[in-house]
């Protein structure tokens, strides 16, 4: 059986913990919070049963990916909050891949939210709160060692693959992946997809009505955030017992 | 004799001239204004002679880099503050090399001013005025389309061997070249170095008391920008005499 041993950190989001088995130092349970935050940390709030929804999200959304063949972090959901991970060296930099115009792209490119981008567009940002995650290009992320030119690349395909199989996955939920962001880290030189995949993370819309189903609820102080983040678990599992 | 024909566009610190000859349509005069502008034109002043600094301090550099092999689009110099150029379709992205950290670097990196970078670092920015200049990655240059992939493979390229002749040149003028922004633009097929070179466009500072002879001196209310302007237009007319 595993047990959490000691937190090794405390995110925004999510705890991470040790095992309390020693043998196992190549793993890690993350546990999910209720906590929300956006803009920089400069909104918060906490929904009750938010971090098990995105628990139980990330895991399905982990595990279809690494059925696909892509290399993840995810081992096994634990329980209610608690995933098993592979412990990895996170690399400091965010990787966002957008489909459709949203968020900061809109003034930063002065399109409209909604815009259809003709190809999908990959952004990197350094992962550093005290400088609100700036978006970064390879040379600064070279420059400050975050990665090598190689990795770099990497990440950029495995996110435009990843973009490709998530983005099918979702339309199959009558639901289009707006964009999303990703953590990769490192393990024994190879590089594997970890952190999360939930609506924290990912714009969602419905395919019809255009409404959210992601974090913007909240940002936008829109429609109940929680109830979003619910209708799209139920989405999930009603393909899942499509799929048995 | 050429003699300017209507204004095609005045800018925040030059103005743009057709040819009254009709005959040359694939050429332009630029004429350097006094004009100082800083922090999206934000900060706003002007200082006699400026502009004529400006114009013969590009035009000297825009005639070293051609005769370095850079296809540039200068001509010639036609009075103190006219230049007759080659008219390009500006390619709206402002290429920025960066040798050591200073301006927004400081800040998106969180590196001290002063700081040498172990690589140059190359930036595109969107140049539109509404939006701030904001930066820019390859694939929103892409998806806007802006500039092909290719083009933009050669424009960096085209900045990093630019910059390592001009990073000798002032080097020999006992100034380090911190940082500099290009713009390139398109005639019959060819990328082509456009724009100016001048302390409004580039960091210089002194190899041995660090002290900013560039635009900088205006940004910080620093030491009087027009004698540093003053200063770096000496030390080149010094190596041009000593060339001779
Ligand atoms: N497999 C993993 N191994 C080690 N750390 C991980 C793994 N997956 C995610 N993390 C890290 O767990 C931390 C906690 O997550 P989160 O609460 O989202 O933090 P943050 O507020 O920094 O985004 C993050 O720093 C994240 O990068
Ligand atoms: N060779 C050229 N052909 C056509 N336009 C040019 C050329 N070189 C520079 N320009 C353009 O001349 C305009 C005037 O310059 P400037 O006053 O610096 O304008 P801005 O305020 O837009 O930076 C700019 O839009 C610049 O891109
Ligand atoms: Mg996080
Ligand atoms: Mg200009």
């Amino acid at each position: 059986m595993v047990t959490k041993g000691s937190i090794l950190y405390e995110g925004k989001a999510k705890k991470v913990y040790s095992l309390q088995n020693n043998n196992h130092d190549n793993q890690c349970v993350l546990e999910f919070k209720d906590d929300l935050t956006a803009f920089d940390g400069n909104l918060k709030d906490s929904r009750d049963g938010k971090g098990i929804l995105n628990n139980k999200i990330s895991s399905q959304l982990l595990n279809y990916l690494e059925n696909q063949g892509v290399s993840t972090h995810f081992i096994k959901c634990l329980s209610d909050r608690e995933m098993l991970v592979t412990k990895t060296k996170i690399i400091p930099i965010e990787v966002v891949v957008r489909n459709i115009v949203a968020g900061s792209l809109v003034n930063r490119l002065g399109l409209e939210k909604g815009t259809e981008l003709a190809y999908p567009v990959v952004e990197f940002y350094y992962k550093e709160d005290k400088l609100k995650d700036p978006l970064i290009n390879e040379h600064h992320a070279i420059a400050i060692n975050l990665a090598t030119s190689y990795q770099l690349k990497e990440m950029s395909n495995l996110a435009l693959r990843i973009n490709q199989l998530l983005k099918q996955y979702f339309y199959d939920l009558n639901l289009i992946l707006v964009d999303f962001k990703l953590e990769f880290g490192r393990v024994s030189g190879e590089i594997i997809l970890s952190d999360e995949i939930t609506p924290d993370t990912c714009r969602l819309w419905d395919k019809l009505t255009k409404e959210s189903l992601d974090k913007d609820n909240f940002r936008e102080n829109k429609r109940d955030v929680l109830a979003g983040y619910e209708e799209l678990y139920q989405r999930i599992q009603r393909r899942l017992e499509k799929d048995v």
